[in-house]
């Protein structure tokens, strides 16, 4: 690009001895430059930021996705309780995330294993982050935390709940975020010392970090609490307890792929970065490319799993077509940037396949998640991994991760097997790194009692027995006595004729 | 505007021969300024970008307002079958807008009648669109699919909802959005050859576009179709037919108002245009105003119907001011950007009479949409082309439209007769293409016995019999068993023992 | 900052007699910079344009939080008439914000008292403000309306509604907005001539003037009515009539949060704004500083009001945690910009207290607002004034208010008691106004017989006798008659006794 990089000393020498003051020209246009480059300096800052900061909000949306999605896919007598930990899940976030959480992920310079600075935001705004920065990372810390809630919705006790969600938010994610996004990580692609397998990780926006973590997290947490009562018969076959409302699994679905639109293409962070100076083609379109291929692996996967469950349970089904879109989302996540348009269908054609093997197994294994969030964002994140280290393309890697040129990229693109290897090493370490801190977390709280509650209170409901009553009131008592009448049911299932 | 267009040449005449090296002087200084200027193309292809991008986002959050309004507005029995249609427009329509629907509405140069370039998103980002634009149109064209999903609901088979959802997101919209929208388009407003009536058609963001190719396509289906079971009783006589909660549908009009945000003062595009270089005067006013006639449009028209409503049926109805506020909406849509705030008031007002009117006008004739959704995108939009028409100033015309002085504007605004009749134009043709694509298709899917489900599918209710249950359980079937209690009240604070 | 400040002048001298033609060169070099420097300011109007319309949209989302916040906290048979009542603050304020209301607030210059330009939108945009500030300020006008509308829910004729309504976002309102907002304003902290007590408030987003205004409101228009049939038993005891949906409370709680990130940080308006040209810190840091205050104040508010509640009542209960986290923000909303992030902790902990406590002396004096809005808004809005007037920082105080070196700031950091008194002046003034305004209206309308609705509409519910109908309606009548069930209709018309 044609730079801003007046010098003075040079401009003073092509208008030389006979200008009255040639090096005081020179210094008074050049200071002129100086002071517009600033300007443009400004303007990136101010730019960059309305960018993340709105991205920031559409991921905070998520958690509102996650609180609809969670509570129409339980029964209505644990609905109180899911919402509540969705409420907990960021505000309790905010405090763990402020205090440690975003000095653990990105306080470099650090040992590559885990930050040390910026606790309590001390140093911040720094010259690489700004609060804004930190709100993105915030949002995305409480998304992980929420994934790990629906695996165990439905018979965990709130204290167990607590404990593991300060857990989660405040260092077991932030510590994986750190090798794979921090400069300083490990593994990390932005690694400028030492490229893991001279690559580094493309995990872009958390197929791994977020959503394998928040998964396999779900997973321990499910398998030690065994599955709810009722889910599988005398016979060992799986009994459907269905969501108490579609209407909340759709309106929450529709927020996340709302939200998903911070998630995915807000994670470039900046959008005032020019691939060549002066042309239309820059950052901004690769964020542009990302929400698309973002869009593209989302249908995809939902078309797929609209048919795919259509020829296996005989019927079009909108729970399982939102389930089947958010594994899309979950795969796309990590390599979202890197990959070509049509190879994101692939991405979501495949994960909807991931998707529905992964719930076959479940059932096979009498493994119960009410969400089915172990394996959507689990499996279908660990597909999104080694899709990535497949589909990365020369081009958009060097672009999005610049600087070192001739690293590694996707295995079918032609770019060798070396950026593969690093993605296989990611989902080795996060599913060993998870089993080393949840799973013994998990066992502990189960020893101690405190990780499931009472047959009573699963028969029962936790709202009624621990959150103050039932989430939903259609019928007014005054008036129900008033007029004496008995009670009417809503649901239709179980009529019973007079 | 006092441009940047340094020329090395003039400038060395004016250092002259005494200075050392005049003309490396001058191209060193104006290499500085060409690399500001580059800076300033970066700068606005962020700004721009970002700007188009939440639009975008924005847009797409209608179809979660379009799902909620949906759902709210049918029969509980048919909900989980219209969320499904809803979730599948955006996600069919995703793949089939990426394959063919966005070649065909922008990819030109084209014979004006259909685009052939960018299938696939080849060729994105070119200089004209990037893929940001790609993702701003496509969440226009859902919307199409989705007002028909409206009008047809309750009644239809699933199969004819893919069928023609695809057949409306990937052919049709594309071809009327090419014609009005596209720099090619026959009718365009942008045209740079030849305008129509040396006018073209100023429907800015879709009054025509969208609503009235949306709400005619569902005129067509349900009349066809004919009404749902119980709809007008054996004297003739309309039954209302109650969506099962006002609160989805309060939901979705919120967020459909909120997405709205994003569709009209969106369909600018861009934000960094001056219209005169240096003043706080420029498009970002021009796209604040679009947002206040957008407001001020919707509003009027929700105050009127309140009203109107109260005057004709007694009450004060929110689902029917809710439907009055979407119509002012539709209404101003094509117009938004080019009259002032106060002939948005007009437009609102005039659009909830329309709609009352449509709406009487459909129970004469017997005809039944659920979500009044032909009357109000079909009526309202029609409403909204005309009153463009009468309405836009002068200046407004000029500055959106630029590039073309002593174009037409307002007849009332003493602009002439010629923009309406170039707006009489639009919606002749809406009508005949509509009928001409989407009335066969109805038609033959009607012959196939592929339209309308059977009786026993209407009363049972679609969710049962096609999409694997009810969308709600507020009882536990479980608990009900074991306790042994017949009917159980939702509240638990007063249960009476039978 | 190296300014952009190109004399000829000056720089011709430079060049000098030897120069063919000094003034020329100098004349056409500066030119280029003039030209520069209107392409900054076209830049810093289309992004401080961007920042601000999508705050304002964001704010307006808040309508949608409301919405459903009052739709679920209220009974069922209630819920249609609190949805209309919202929608109305939307539509209404939305008219007579455009006629008057803006005016009031904004149009400078004034007497100090109430402004008087802008009617219509008259002479906008003006240098001073463009269409988004009349966008952004009417959102935040018709949360004000919303917050009372909760106070008086249930039991309010929907006449004496309309009236309060306009009556508040087309007057009170916005004539406190003015003393405190308006450059103009006899209080403003941004007031040009003289400052109140050389400090002028700061109230930034609005604990004062916003929900200070609706809270009190709310108050004496409860007071006035009177409590809820059955709120309090023959007895006196408080008896909890509790809302119908725990999911529409929790998803309005997350739509607010969402929101509040533009009525927060949105409140400054512009964003690229450099405290120090060229450098990584300016207003973009101080816009995500107040995003962070916010989440923190909210996040501690929640945490706090979870433990405290439990120590109450003996469970964790989700709606409260929701009301403790909007009492947070409603503290945090006068001080967010001006305060650390650890004072923002101290704040949200505060704020759950006096939430708490404002509860227990409401229930003490049978007191009934149905949404705690008096309490919550009111009390922890006021709350949020004092808390400002003792944390705010001198350095941010001085970067968010420029130009006035010296002035006072928070007295627990140093700055004085200057602060607190205008603070506590504010809190009197507004108690004061609402007083003298909304007291009389509620009054007036009570003798007149317009306020309460009678006995008989209570019980029944205003849906049922007002707006046309029940809310939800689970079951259908066709498919009951047709299967011969006997019936289990939600709409209390056709009740049947067993």
């Amino acid at each position: 690009m044609a730079s801003l990089n007046c010098s003075a000393d040079q401009l003073a020498l092509f208008f030389g001895p006979n200008t009255t003051n040639a090096s005081g020209a020179a210094d008074y246009i050049c200071r002129q430059f100086t002071g517009v480059t600033d300007r443009f300096t400004d303007t990136t800052f101010a730019v960059d930021s309305t960018y993340l900061l709105f991205s920031a909000y559409l991921v905070f949306s998520m958690q509102l996705g996650f609180a609809m999605l969670c509570a129409g896919s339980v029964r209505a007598k644990n609905s109180m309780n899911i919402m509540l930990t969705n409420v907990l899940d960021a505000a309790a976030g905010g405090l763990f995330y402020y205090m440690f959480g975003f000095a653990f992920a990105f306080g470099g310079p650090s040992n590559g294993f885990i930050g040390k600075h910026y606790f309590g935001l001390k140093e911040i705004p720094s010259s690489s982050y700004d609060y804004s920065s930190f709100l993105y990372q915030w949002a995305f810390a409480i998304a992980a935390a929420g994934i790990t809630s629906g695996s165990i919705a439905e018979r965990t006790q709130f204290v167990a709940y607590l404990i593991y969600s300060s857990f989660l938010t405040g260092f077991v994610y932030p510590v994986v975020s750190h090798w794979f996004w921090s400069p300083d990580g490990w593994a990390s692609a932005f690694n400028t010392n030492d490229l893991l397998f001279g690559s580094g990780v493309i995990d872009f926006a958390g197929s791994g970090v977020v959503h394998m973590v928040g998964g396999f997290a779900g997973l321990y947490g499910a398998l030690i609490e065994g599955p709810r009562i009722g889910r599988f018969d005398q016979n060992g076959r799986a009994v459907a307890l269905r969501g108490h409302s579609a209407s909340l699994v759709v309106l929450g679905t529709f927020m996340l792929w709302f939200g998903w639109y911070g998630f995915n293409p807000g994670s470039f962070n900046k959008i005032l970065f020019p691939y060549v100076s002066g042309s239309y083609y820059g950052q901004w379109s690769a964020i542009g490319r990302t929400a698309v291929t973002t869009t593209l692996a989302g249908c995809t996967a939902a078309l797929t799993t609209l048919f795919g469950k259509r020829i296996l349970s005989g019927h079009w089904n909108v729970t399982d077509v939102c389930n089947g879109l958010l594994g899309g989302f979950a795969a796309i996540t990590a390599g979202c940037s890197v990959v070509q348009p049509w190879a994101a269908i692939i991405c979501g054609f495949v994960a909807a396949l991931v998707l529905i093997g992964c719930n076959k197994l479940a059932e096979k294994v009498k493994f119960d998640d009410p969400l089915e969030a172990a394996q959507l964002h689990g499996g279908c994140g660990a597909w999104g991994v080694i899709f990535t280290a497949l589909f990365a393309t020369e081009k958009y890697v060097n672009e999005v991760y610049p600087g070192k040129p001739g690293r590694p990229y996707g295995l079918f693109m032609g770019g060798g097997g070396r950026l593969l290897a690093a993605h296989i090493i990611q989902i080795l370490v996060i599913i060993g790194w998870v089993t080393a801190t949840m799973g013994p977390l998990f066992l502990i709280l189960h020893k101690l009692k405190l990780l499931r509650i009472s047959e009573d209170d699963e028969l029962a409901g936790m709202d009624m027995t621990r959150h103050g009553g039932f989430a939903y009131v259609y019928e007014d008592d005054a008036e129900a006595h008033k007029h004496g009448i008995q009670m009417r049911k809503i649901e239709p299932t179980s009529i019973t004729p007079n």
